[in-house]
């Protein structure tokens, strides 16, 4: 594909590295920005570089927010007891979308994987680990993805944590609500025989 | 999906904007961009505003250049006397890559379309009259794709062209190469037949 201008080639290297973005799709997205007005670009531009100069971390919890404590952390209603480690902040959004959770959040900014190269001092884990120990929480839940790096992550921070006597939990796995049972995967299946509840009738 | 910063809200709205992003899409970049380095986020920035400040448009075929004629236009090996006319700079790659045409190109910038609000007025479509008009090329060529839009347009052109008596062209309709021809829509299949030509043995 041989782009007549070397501005648009830029333009079409730079969205191209973004994930899920080919070489196709960033010419019609740059195709598609060229016909923008000046004013227009300027604030597309302007609200990408707002990411890096207004966005902060919360200090207790690593979530993003606009001030030094997020809205969740800084909320008194919310129970301070539990923490809820999640792997990303839209691991957050998924579960403050349920309305099911009233506990706070310890974002890691990612997963144990080595074949990724991460490992656990790239993860905000000492934070957790510091926090803890200062806070003596009631209950910990674990809720990172079931998957490998989820599972080793889960493991490192039961080491970490274990000492503490500290009551830790996992999201429980188990067949999808909608599915149908034949479906399923044998894994899932049998983990949702073992950790099956008794039956209530509501 | 509640975002926990206004900034991010901000940057979310603006990619989702873009064709085909939808808000969890428009997430994922915005972290994506969030986790690059300052001077990553100034060039990814500054490539996209110098679509703005430095593309500019072929004066005579309206190609994206970043010269006031484009290498095709400027190109003395190019034949002037057959001029192909797209819709969009994408159809000039297509076409380019196949290395089968060795005229000039004139993009009009779009198609006419009414139900889109698109009118022979916003396209390149007097230019290319007065070109013809001037330059008495030997060919016209219409390269616009085949549906409901590039026939309106194929048809407005023609009558605005006829008075000229420059032999217009348009591509051949068939079947793709590599189809089953089982699996032909039946209009290309009865238009294949209409514009059926002599076998010939290579």
């Amino acid at each position: 594909m041989q782009i007549p201008s070397k501005y648009l080639e830029n333009a079409v290297n730079q969205l191209s590295s973004l994930p899920g973005v080919g070489r196709r799709t960033a010419l019609r997205l740059a195709l598609f920005l060229l016909k923008k007005s000046d004013s227009e670009m300027n604030d597309f531009t302007d609200s990408l570089k707002g990411l890096h100069t207004h966005i902060k971390f919360c200090e207790i919890c690593h979530n993003i927010s606009d001030h030094p404590i997020c809205g969740i952390c800084a909320n008194s209603n919310r129970d301070k007891s539990i923490i809820c480690v999640v792997e990303d902040i839209r691991d957050v959004m998924a579960i403050e979308s349920t309305g099911a959770y009233k506990g706070i959040y310890h974002i890691l900014g990612g997963l144990i994987s080595p074949m990724d190269g991460i490992g656990p001092n790239q993860l905000n884990i000492n934070s957790l680990v510091n926090k803890a120990e200062e806070s003596k929480p009631k209950e910990i839940i674990f809720a990172l993805s079931p998957t490998m790096e989820g599972d080793t992550t889960n493991f490192y921070l039961f080491k970490k944590l274990q000492h503490l006597s500290i009551y830790i939990s996992t999201l429980s796995r188990g067949v999808s609500v909608g599915t149908e049972l034949q479906y399923a995967d044998e894994l899932t299946l049998s983990r949702s025989l073992e950790q099956r509840s008794e039956f209530k009738a509501i």
